[in-house]
Parts: C-alpha cells; structure tokens; sequence
C-alpha cells in the first residue's frame, strides 16, 4: 500500500514555501493488538501551526526537522485491534499529514456523524470554534451593548468570535483583508460593521468610525498596527484576549512597535494571551453550546476546501497570504464504511 | 495671613524643571457656613502626577496651566464652620500645593493620629499602600513559592509590594537604581534578591540569575528595557501588574519598544493596568489590613521628608531622578491642636 507522508524538509524563515516540505512514502507496519489504522479524510491547516516551524521555545514543542508534520485530522478507523474504536468509526485527533497512520488511540476523539459534516470537527465544533468561544467568553466577557471587534475576522476563529458576540447582544465589527471577505461578514454573517485592512488608507481612523462609542472587547488574530489602532480606541475596563499574532509568526527577530502598557495602564485594561488547551477541562461543555447553536442556526460556518493530499502544502501557505474565507481544510480520502 | 500656593506655570517637556511651577501669594476668604480651613501638614508628591502635568488624555484630568497643582495632603482643621469636621481634627485628601486652604469638605477623610504618625496617611495606610495591595493581591494573585518581581522596588509603592508578595510565602525579587536602595530591599525588608539595574550590564541575564524558576508575577512600575527583561522570564499563566509607567511619562512621542503580545500569547499571560480608584468600593477593607499588618510589625515602612513649603518642586523632581527611598513626602506646617 502506498502511504504518503509530508515531513518538515527545513525551518521556515519568514512565509513558508514550498521547499520547506517534502512528500515522502513510508511502509506501513503490520497492525498490533491494541491500535487501529486511520484513513486521513480531512486534515486541517492553522496558523499556529506556522510557530511550531521554528525552533523557538512556544507554548507547543517545536516540529522535528525530517519527521511528519502534525496538525487535526479527522479520520476512519479502516482496521482495529481495539475494542473502543471499530472499524468504520471516525475519530479527530492530532495526527501526522499521512494518508494511512497506524495509532494506538491515545488522544484521540470519536465523532457522532450525525451531528454535523465530519469537516466541522476541525472547524467550528473543533479546535477553531472552541478558541473563539473560550477567547471571546472567558477573557473577552462581553456584556449587551458592548462593542466588540475582531481581526482575522474571516478565518475559522474570527468568524465564529464575531457570530457569538452577536448572539450576546453587541455591536460588532470585523477586520479583514478584502472586499469579499467584508461583505460575507456583514452580509451573511450579520457583523455590524467590517473593515478591509488592506484598501483602508488610516486603519486608525478607520476603527474609529466603525467604532463611535469605543472598543470594549478586542479578540486578537493578528498583531502588528492593525492591534495598534484598535488599542487606540479601547475603552476603560477594556479586556483584549491574544489568539493569534499571524503578523509576527513568519519574524526572524523579535517584533517591536508601539507600547501598549500605556495604553493598558490609562484605561485599566486587561489583556491576556491564550491557547485553546488551557480550557481543556471544559471542551465538553463548550462543544455542546457550540452544536445547539449551530442547529438552531443562530451560527454560519463557510468552510475552503481543497481536495488531494498534494495540495496540503499550498493550502497552508495560502493562511499567511489571505487566500481562506472561513475554515481552511484539504479533502485528502473518501469515507469508505 | 500670607498664604503661599504653587501652580502650574508651563506643562513640561520631558523631565520636569522648576519653570514649569510658580510660587503666587493667594488672598484667603472668609470661612462660611459648612466650610473647614485647612493647615497643611505633609504634601505628597507622586510620580503620577507627571502624567496630569500633560495635557494628554488620561485616566484623570489633566491640571490646567495657572492654576493650582492638586494631591495628597494631610491638613488640620483650624477653623471650622462644619460640624462633622471640628477644629484640631487631622483629615487627608486631595488638595492644592497650598498652605492655607477652604474646603467644603468634601472628599475629606478623617485621620486618628493614634494608629500611625500622620504622614503615614499619605503613604503605606493610603494611595501607595493601597495601590500595592490591590495590584499585587487582585491582578497579581501571588500563591506561596511563586516568584514575584516587582519594578521601582524601593518606591512607595514597591517596599509595600515586595513586604505583602513575602507576607503571602512569595520568592521577592526587586529591581532598583541604587546599592543603597538594593542594601535596603535585601537587609532591612526582606527580599530574597535585589538587582542594581544601573550598574547591572546585562539586565536580562542579571533577571533570570534572580530568578531561577522564572517569574509568576509581575508588579510594573517603570516599563521599558528593565520591563522586558522581566517578561523575557515569564513563566506559563503569569501575572503583570501595571502600575506605572514612569520610564515613559516624560515622553513627548508615543513610545515603541519590544511588542509584548506575541509573549502574552506564547505563556497563556495576563497583562492589566489599574489605578487605585478602580477599587474604591474596597479600600476601608484593605486600609484595615494594611494598619494591622503594620502593627504586627509585618510591614515596615520608610519616608524620605524634605522639610519646607519651597522644597516641593525640588522633591517631585526627584522623583524621576531617583533621589527617594520608600516615600516622598514634604513637611510644609507643624500642627497646631
């Protein structure tokens, strides 16, 4: 059986290319009591997954130069020694970019193909919806009436962020990167207001006419001067909850640019970075709301997906150049049970 | 009766001189109903009060050019037409750098000159005592064997932070511009290290020798290079306090330096800025905290007192140049019930 594998070929330094990845076939070892083959059906590309290109100390390990690279996957178990996962099951896990994986079923999660398309365990029931929810609610705690605004307000997570905020009873703007992206935010989205990053000639003046009465709530894709102009409009009590810093993950130095402890000091604002595993212990329940919601279609979700396991790499390098709308997945195999 | 006041004369530029500030002689009015004339006993100076010499906005009100510098004074009451305020009484509050003043009373708080000398009101039992209570205790959250740094440690301020962070079982490092003040942290209040960051050439390495297993908790009072050598050694969920900002209130720009989001980001951190009156609601509970643990012997507590009405433009200077240990305070009038 041939069994494709995308390895990690050199560290990134600045936007991944191509040349950094390489398609390698690996033997696939014969099944032992206790593991099951997983058929790859979609695999998921992140941003975060940029960080674990470099070899800077980050909150998750480094990828080894030469070894698979890992990222969510969901799956079919296509042969089981292991009696809580059959064959024809599918599961979502953090496995390699492989067609085939042999696993022994540690970490991984079994997935109800009732509830939704099996692609939406990567998105909005997965890792990207439940960042959204735990950024936006835990630190973000908006309140009715409050304005809350988001940058990478077209991805997986801003999309999400800005139809919870809605659901809370806020104003809510969105930043994005191109006039199609603003439309599907207000249009089909209900955002109240979205801004496009790129034609804006003054971001600053820009926030602040989407924003008259302020900026209550930030919830941080980004970085860099987009952050900047938002700051310059929070409010008092502000709290900004850092996601993402998509801005600085391809920097072969440290970032500098504008303080923003003055700004935090001025207005007793609270700001405080996160990862989504730091709520690990309250998955369930957020996974939960999460699915009323979207059945009671109080929440759109757009998926982009690409299809062959040869575009894997294209599809990752399209997060860092504003390719995706929505959740970025690549269709890598058919569901055969 | 002369009656000596100070105003602002000119908004300064940068560090400030004693142009900026005027010495006028003020006519006093006839005392009426329902007010208290007030003697000046202690006047403090407070690096804060920079930032209102701006016209900047702020989170208080900028002072107006030609008219009276305001802060934190202990008076006596010397003559009274106001019956909960009788003469010979010791109050504390916000009033004019003024030797005479009439006052209708309000924003008064009444002083026991039996619990703690009345200068103490303007330090450790007041705004500083409670600013490092409330930063430290409510933002920084300090559990025994974590460790706690704190900048501008051998202010009014960081002597009470460092005192409360050992209080509650912290490791205390301090940061500070002297051996003295470093002599003083180490010998006389109990911080396990204290670091020198004038003559410290390498600040970063100088922090994490201090600091082995990293830093939990950090109470800002400077920003800057030192505050970016502290959150270089930030660990997983820690905690920053911003108090102050002193290395940038004589800025005339916006300041830019090393981004700390994608730090916030990478150690699942909070970052809040606060001023004491955002916990008004809760400052009888802390004042009585804070008197207790003085009497216990707990905390100790050092004022800098220059002595003279015309010394006061010379000791907020001072300020910034690093002349204090622990609070600075002048002593303008002796009482008189």
């Amino acid at each position: 059986m041939k069994n494709k594998t995308i390895i990690l070929k050199s560290r990134p330094n600045g936007v991944p290319t191509k040349n950094n990845f390489q398609f390698t076939e690996t033997p696939m070892p014969e099944l032992q009591q206790g593991e099951v083959l997983l058929k790859a059906l979609y695999i998921s590309v992140d941003p975060y997954m940029r960080g674990r290109m470099s070899d800077a100390k980050s909150y998750v390990a480094p990828y080894e130069v030469g070894k698979p690279i890992l990222g969510g996957v969901v799956a079919e178990v296509v042969e089981s020694k292991q009696e809580s996962f059959r064959k024809g099951a599918v599961v979502v896990g953090t496995l390699p970019w492989q067609q085939y994986t042999i696993h022994d079923v540690r970490g991984l999660h079994a997935v109800d193909p009732e509830v939704a398309p099996l692609s939406y365990h990567l998105g909005i029931l997965g890792m990207p919806g439940q960042t959204a929810y735990f950024g936006l609610l835990h630190i973000g705690q908006p309140k009715p009436g409050e304005t809350v605004v988001v940058s990478g307000a077209a991805g997986a997570v801003g999309t999400v962020v800005g139809q919870i905020a809605k659901l809370k009873g806020c104003r809510v703007v969105g930043i994005a990167g191109s006039d199609e992206k603003v439309s599907y935010l207000k249009n089909e989205l209900g955002f109240d207001e979205a801004i496009n990053y790129k034609t804006t000639t003054d971001i600053n003046q820009a926030v602040s006419a989407a924003c008259p009465d302020g900026v209550d709530v930030y919830f941080d894709n980004v970085g860099g001067a987009i952050s900047d102009a938002v700051l310059l409009a929070l409010n008092k009590f502000g709290r900004i909850a850092i996601c993402g810093q998509i801005s600085f993950y391809n920097n072969t130095v440290p970032a500098t640019g504008m303080r923003v402890e003055p700004i935090l000091l001025r207005k007793s604002a609270l700001m405080k970075g996160f990862i989504v595993s730091d709520y690990a212990s309250e998955f369930g329940a957020a996974a939960k709301e999460l699915a009323t919601w979207l059945k009671e279609g109080k929440l759109q979700y757009r998926e982009t997906v690409k299809e062959g396991f040869d575009q894997i790499p294209e599809a990752f390098i399209g997060l860092f150049t504003g390719e995706n709308t929505g959740k970025q997945l690549v269709k890598v195999g058919e569901r055969e049970g």
